[in-house]
C-alpha cells in the first residue's frame, strides 16, 4: 500500500485509530454480555462504555507500552485503563487477545468489503450506460488478435458487465465468509468465557458467532476472501488489456480521457499513452500475488501460532486499497473513455468483406457441398484478399466453382452487416433484463 | 498428474475418449435443436445421433487427422464424418470450436466436482465418526506449540469438520461457477446459430446458458474455480500439519495407521513416519499453485486467445486428480488415525498443574487485585514450574500475596479439568446440530 | 506434463527405467568406494556392477514390492538383489534412501539442464541469424502500444537475444546449484559411512560432494533452480507476446508460419492466427507457477520430512519438459517468421512524420528555447496529425512560431529514418561482438 | 511495506528524498558527458552540479506539479529548473524518463542489497558462532518428527551457515543483474543521445552499461532480483521454523530470549512463545510473494508498457525493507537463543536405545545375515521400545537369534555416541575451513 494508490475512505479502515476504537467497542460489548449473565457488575460495563467513548486513545502512548510489553492487546488494555480506572479490572475476563484482534480483523474486513461493494456498483453503472450507448456500435471481434467476425462495442460492454456482476456476487460471499466473531477464549473452548457473550458481541456488531474456534477464528475464511480478491483483480486486468488494445496506434477505436495539462512523454510530445489501464495491469498482478500467502496462512500449527499475523498486517490494508483504488480507476476510465466508432468502421473493413467469410462457408454447405470443399473454396478466396488486398466478395463472383454453388444475390446477401448484430438485443436481455 | 497420486474414477473424466464422447454429444443436441428450429432435417440429426452413438472414436486416428490440420476440432469432425457419412454437412452448423471445447471443460470440470462432493462427503463422515468417538478425550490445547489450556481432540475434528463443510459449500458455489454452456458462434453473437440452440444444448447436459460468451466462456468463472479448489487444498495442509504435529516423537499423541509389511526407513528399522500427511503437504502445495496460472488465464485478448489452453489441458486433469488423490487418503488417515488417550493425559500434565494458570489469575482479578497485579502474581508462580519443574498448586498455596486474595479450597476448585470441558456440548451442538 | 507439450529426450530423462539405472550406478559406485576402504570385498563390488549392468530392471516387479513395503527405495534393493545374490547385503551399507533419491534427483535434474542448454543455445543461434537478417529493417518503436520512434527489428531481436544469454547464464549458474550429491546417512553425519564414499560417488558422477547435509540435500537449491526456469519462462512469455502482437490484424508486421494444411479456424477460413506464441504464453504461466512450491519445500522440518517429494515427482517433469518444449517450440517460431518490411513501413508512416516530433523538440531547445516552449509548440502541431491526420513537416513549416528557430532546411534534416539507426552497429557490436 | 517490520536504513533507500537525489546525479553526470562530447556548454554542466547540489527538492511541489502534468519525471525537471535558471535546458537532453526511473530503480536495488549483504554478513557470523559454540552438543537428529540418529546442534547450525552462504552468493549474484544502467533515448536507439553518455553515467554511478535496452531496462533481470530474495526468504522461514519446532513445549531444546518484561500472552501467564520466529515465518509468505509479480513483469508490450511501474513502486521497498528486517531478526534470535543441551540429551534417550537400531542393523549384515533377516530382527525389538517403553540393549541381548549372530561385547559397543559425532569436525572444515 502506497500513498499514490490509496483513497482515503478505505485507508481510514485500517488506521490505528480505528483498530483501536474496534477494540474497545469489542470489550465493552463483551462486558455487556458479562454483566447480563452476572459476571460483572452492570455499574462496571456501563462505566466502561462511558469512559470509552469519551477517550481518545493515544496512538504513540500505546505504542510506548507496547514496546515494553511486546504485545499489542495488553498495551491497549493498559492504556484504557488509565480512562476507566478500577473498573478496568472487569474488561477482557476470560477473554484473549485473539479475541480482539481477530473478530476487529472481521470487522475491518467486511468495512472494507462494503466500499468495495460501492466501488463495484458504481463501476456496473458506469459500464451500463456505456454499453447501451454503444450497444450498436458496430466493431470487429478479434480471435488470437486477428479480425474475426463483426460484435458491436456494447456487447464488448456488456460482456464486463456480466464479468463484474458475478465478480460482485462473489465478494457477497467473501464478505459473508469473514462476517464472523469469535470470543471463545484461549483455546476456543469457553473454559473462561460464556458462550453467550459471543453471540451478544457478534450479534451487537453485525457479525455471526464462529460455530468453532481455535485461539483463533480459522484462517480458510481469509484464505478465501483473499483468493476472491486475487479473482476480482484479474478481471479488472481483463478490461484494462482489452482497452489497452483497443487504444493501440494501428487499432485507435477507444482512448483513455487525456485531461488538459497531461503530458504523455518527456520525450515524445505526441504520445497519449494508456497509462491508467496499464497502472491497473500492473495493480491487478499486486493483488492478485497476496491470494498466495493467505492460502498459506490457512495451516496454522494446532490451536493457532501466529506467523499469520505479519502477512494480514501487509495484505489486509495492502489488497483492500489496492482493490479499491483500481476499481474506482476503472470506473473512471470507462465512465470518460473516449470512443471512436468511425475508426472501428475503418478497421472493420480493412480487410474488404473478408469478416463475412463464414457466412459464405455456411451457404455453401447447406447448398449441398460438403464441409470440406466448402472450406476450400471459401479459404483460397480469403487469402487472396488477405494476402493481396483483394476484395472478397468480388473474387467470390469471379470463382467458377463457387457460383456453381450459389448465385450472385445470394452471394451479395451475406455481406450484410445487420446479419451479425440481429442478437444483440437477446444478449442484452440476457444481461441487463 | 502422475499415476502415484491419481484415482480411476478421475482419471477417467480427462481420458481422450470422455473428451470426443462428450464432444459428439454436444454437436448432436446441436443438431437436435438445428432441427427443431428447421435449420437440418429432422432425420440427419437422428442419424447423427444412431451413428455417433454406434461409433468406437478411435483417438490415433483423430491425432493423425490434428497433425495435418493442427486443429482438435476439425480433426474430431473429420473422424465423426468417416461414421456419419453425407449427414456429417449438417454438423457445427454455425458453431465455433470453443462451442465444443469450451462446454466440454465446463461439463469434465463438473463431473470432476461431483468427485470431489464424494469425496468430502466421505472425508466429513469420517471427522464426524472420530470426533464423536474422541468429543471428551482431554487434551492440551497449543498456541504458538506451547501448551496453552486443555480441549479436547474431539474439538479439533469437530472444528476440522466445519472447516471441510465451509469448503464444501464453496465447491458447490465453484461447480455452481463452470455449469454453464456457449454455443454462441464465432464471436459470441449467436450471428450463426439461432440462442435457442444453446438453450437447448444446456439443458440437455444439465448446464445453464452462458448470458454473454465471447468465443469463449469467460475465464473468471475457472479462476474462481481454481482458486477454490487451491483454499481447499489449504484446508487439507492444515489438518495434515495438526497430524504431523501430534505423531512427533515426543508428543506421539497419534500415529497414521501403520500396515504389517510397511518399511519405515531402509536404514532405521524403527521409524514409523507420518509420510500420508507429509505427502498430503506436498500436494496441497501443488493444488494452490494452480491457482495463479488459473488466474493469469482471465485476461484473454479480445474475443478470445488460445494462451489459456494449454494451461487448462494442464490444470484441469493436475487440480482435480490431485485434490482428489488428496481427500480419499486424507479421509483414509483420519478413519485409520491410532488415538493414544493416554499420551494426551500425560503430556497435559507434563508442567504440573499450569495449565490452570489462568484460572487462577481470573480468580486473582475477581478476588479484587488489578489485572497487572494478579498478572505478576501468577507468572511468577508459573515461571517456577517452567523453569524448575515445580508444581503450579504447591507454589500458589505458599505464596503469601496470593493467599492474602485466595482460600486453599479457592485454589484447589481451579484445578478441575471438567472446567475446561463444560462446554464441548455446545461446540458440538453448533457444528453438528 | 502431458504428451502433447512433451518432447522424447527430455521425457526419458524422467521415465522409470532412467531412474532405476540411475539409482543402480549410484549404489555401485558407492560400493566400489566402500571396496577401496575396506568396508566390503572388492570382488562384491564388482560382482555387483556386472550383475546390474546386465540386467534389465523390471519396473512392474518393483511396484509390487513396493506395493507390499511402501518404500521406494527398498523395494528396488530388493528387486536388485535378486539379480545380485548374495552380495547384495553389501549394497546400500550405511547409506539412507535419500542419499540415493537425492543424487539421483540431481543427477536427473543436470540432464534437463543440459537438454535446456542446448536448447538455449539452438534458440539464440536463430536469434542471431534472424537479427543480422533484419539488422537494418527499419520498424516503429512502440511504447504504451502507441508509436515511439524508429528502431530496427534487428535491434528487437538483439534485444532478445541479450535476454536469453542471460537466461542461460542463469540456467548454467542454476545447473551448478544442483550439481551436488549427498551419501551422509540417516541424518547427514557420516556416522555409518564414510565421507570418502560421498567424494568418490560425486566424482564419479560428475557433481561436487554436498558440503553439509541432513538426510537430505537442502532445497534452497531446488528452489533457486525452479525459481530459475520460472525466470527463463517468463522471457519466452515475452518474446511470444511480441510476436503476437506484431501479428495482430492491423499491426500484421510479421507471422508465424502457416504450414500448408493447416486450419486457423474451423468456422472462419481466412483465419491465421498466432496460435504458437499464444501456446507459449500459456506454457510459461505453468512454469512460472512451479516456482512457488519449490520455494515451500525449502522449510522441511528438522533434518527432513518427505512433504518435498510429491512437489518434485510432480515439478521435476513438469517444468523441465515443459521449459524444453516451450524453447523448441519458440526456436521453430523465430526460425520461420515471416517478416514483411514492407508493412513495416507502412506503419512507421502512419501518422506522416509524427515519429520525428522529439528531434524537433530537441532541435528547438538547442535553438534558445526553453523545453517548456518548445514542447508546447511540438505538442500542438503534433497533435493536428494525431487527431486530423494532418502532415507533421508541412504543419511545422506552417507555424510561425517554429520558423522563427528553425530554418525550413533545419526541419527537412530532422526528418531523415537514417538517423534513428545510426547507432544499430554498436548494439550489435555489444550484444554480438 | 509497514514501520512495525521496518528498519530506518533501508526505508531511507527507498524515500521520496533519495530517490529525487539520484535522479539528479543522473541527469547531472549525463550533462556531464553532454558536455564533454560538445553537445551542452561544459559551463552549463557545472552549474547544474552546483545548483542541484546546493538545492534542496521540495517533495510537495514535485507532488504538486506532477498532479497537472501526471507525469513525475516532467515534474522533477521543472521543479529542477526552478534551482538551475536558465541553463535547465540543456538536462535531459535527449533522453526519455525512464533512462532516469530505471537507472534509479537499479540503484536503489543496488544500494539495497548492500543492506542485504551486510544483513547476512551478521547472520552468518552469529550462526558461526553459535556453532562453533555448540559444534559438540550431541541432540537427536529427526526425520518426519521422528527420532532418527544423534547430531549435534552445531552441525545444524553448519547447515544454516552453508545455506545462506549459498544464499550471500546469490544475492551477489542477483545484485550483479541489476547493476546496469541505461540512457538510450526514447525506444532504445540512442538516436537522440550518444552512447557514450550511457557509458559515462554508468561508470560514474558504478553500474555497467545495459547492452541493449528498449526504452526500459529489461524486466528479466528485476524478475531474477525478486525470485532471489524469494529463495532468501525461503531459507529463513526453514530456520525460523527449526526453531520453532525446537520450542515446543514437549520439546523445549532452544528457546527464544525472552525479554524482561515482555508478556507472552493476556490471558496465560506462564507462556513463552516463539513468536519471533513465527513473525519470520509469516514475513517469508510475503517476500516469496513478490516473485510471482515480478516475474509477471517481464513481459512488457512492444518496446516498454508502464505496467511494471505500480508493481516496482511497491514491492521495491516491501521486498527489500521486509527482507532487511526479517534477517535483522533473526540474526538476533540466533544470537540471543537460549539452547538447553541437557533437555537435548534428555528427549534424545526418550526411548532408550533406539536410536543406535541402525547400527545394529548394519552388525547384523556384516555378520553374514541378509539385509532382509537384519531389518526384520532390529524391527522387532526396536518396536518393544517403541511401544512398551522397553530398552533396546536389553531386549537384542535377549534375543536370541540376534545373540546368534552378535556377541554381547559387539551389541554394547553398538550403543556409543561418540560414533555418531566422530565426522563433525569432517564437516565443520567443509563449511567453514
Amino acid at each position: 500500500m502506497i500513498p499514490r494508490y490509496s483513497r482515503p475512505e478505505m485507508v481510514s479502515v485500517w488506521s490505528q485509530e480505528t483498530k483501536f476504537r474496534i477494540w474497545f467497542e469489542i470489550e465493552a460489548h463483551a462486558c455487556d454480555a458479562l454483566a447480563e449473565i452476572g459476571v460483572i457488575p452492570v455499574e462496571s460495563a456501563k462505566k466502561i462504555w462511558e469512559a470509552g467513548n469519551a477517550a481518545t486513545f493515544d496512538v504513540d502512548r500505546i505504542d510506548e507500552i507496547e514496546r515494553e510489553t511486546k504485545h499489542d492487546v495488553i498495551a491497549f488494555l493498559t492504556h484504557l485503563a488509565e480512562f476507566v480506572g478500577p473498573d478496568s479490572r472487569f474488561i477482557h475476563q476470560g477473554m484473549t487477545s485473539s479475541d480482539v484482534l481477530d473478530t476487529c480483523f472481521n470487522i475491518q474486513l467486511k468495512r472494507a468489503s462494503d466500499i468495495l461493494l460501492a466501488d463495484m456498483d458504481a463501476l456496473l453503472a458506469a459500464l451500463k450506460r456505456r454499453a447501451f450507448e454503444h450497444r450498436d456500435t458496430v466493431t470487429i471481434g478479434r480471435s488470437h488478435g486477428i479480425h474475426a467476425e463483426p460484435t458491436t462495442f456494447g456487447v464488448k460492454l456488456a460482456l464486463a458487465y456480466a464479468e463484474f456482476e458475478r465478480c460482485r456476487t462473489r465478494l457477497v460471499a467473501a464478505r459473508e465468509e469473514i462476517s464472523t466473531a469469535a470470543i471463545s477464549g484461549a483455546v476456543g473452548t469457553f473454559a473462561n468465557i460464556d458462550p453467550r457473550v459471543e453471540e451478544h458481541v457478534a450479534k451487537a456488531l453485525g457479525l455471526k458467532p464462529e460455530p468453532v474456534s481455535t485461539q483463533v477464528i480459522p484462517r480458510d475464511r481469509h484464505a478465501m476472501y483473499f483468493a476472491t480478491l486475487g479473482v476480482i483483480a484479474s478481471s479488472i486486468e481483463r478490461l484494462a488489456t482489452e482497452i489497452r488494445h483497443l487504444q493501440r496506434t494501428e487499432v485507435l477505436e477507444v482512448e483513455e480521457y487525456f485531461s488538459p495539462g497531461q503530458k504523455g512523454s518527456s520525450a515524445m510530445p505526441h504520445k497519449r499513452n494508456p497509462v491508467l489501464t496499464e497502472n491497473l495491469t500492473g495493480l491487478a498482478r499486486m493483488v492478485r500475488s497476496y491470494a498466495m500467502p493467505a492460502m498459506e496462512n490457512v495451516a496454522l500449527w494446532h490451536e493457532r501460532d501466529i506467523s499469520h499475523s505479519s502477512v494480514e498486517r501487509m495484505i489486509g490494508p495492502d489488497a483492500t486499497i489496492t482493490l479499491d483504488f483500481a476499481l474506482a480507476r476503472l470506473t473512471n476510465v470507462i465512465d470518460k473513455l473516449l470512443v471512436y466508432p468511425e475508426r472501428m468502421d475503418r478497421n472493420l473493413n480493412q480487410f474488404r468483406g473478408l469478416v463475412h467469410s463464414q457466412r459464405v462457408l455456411l451457404a455453401l454447405t447447406q447448398a449441398g457441398l460438403s464441409r470440406e470443399d466448402s472450406y476450400r473454396l471459401v479459404q483460397r478466396n480469403a487469402m487472396k484478399v488477405w494476402e493481396h488486398g483483394a476484395d472478397f466478395m468480388t473474387e467470390l463472383l469471379a470463382d467458377k466453382e463457387v457460383m456453381a454453388a450459389l448465385s450472385e444475390s445470394d452471394i451479395r446477401e451475406k455481406f450484410d452487416i445487420g446479419y451479425h448484430t440481429k442478437h444483440v438485443g437477446t444478449i442484452f436481455d440476457r444481461v441487463f433484463g
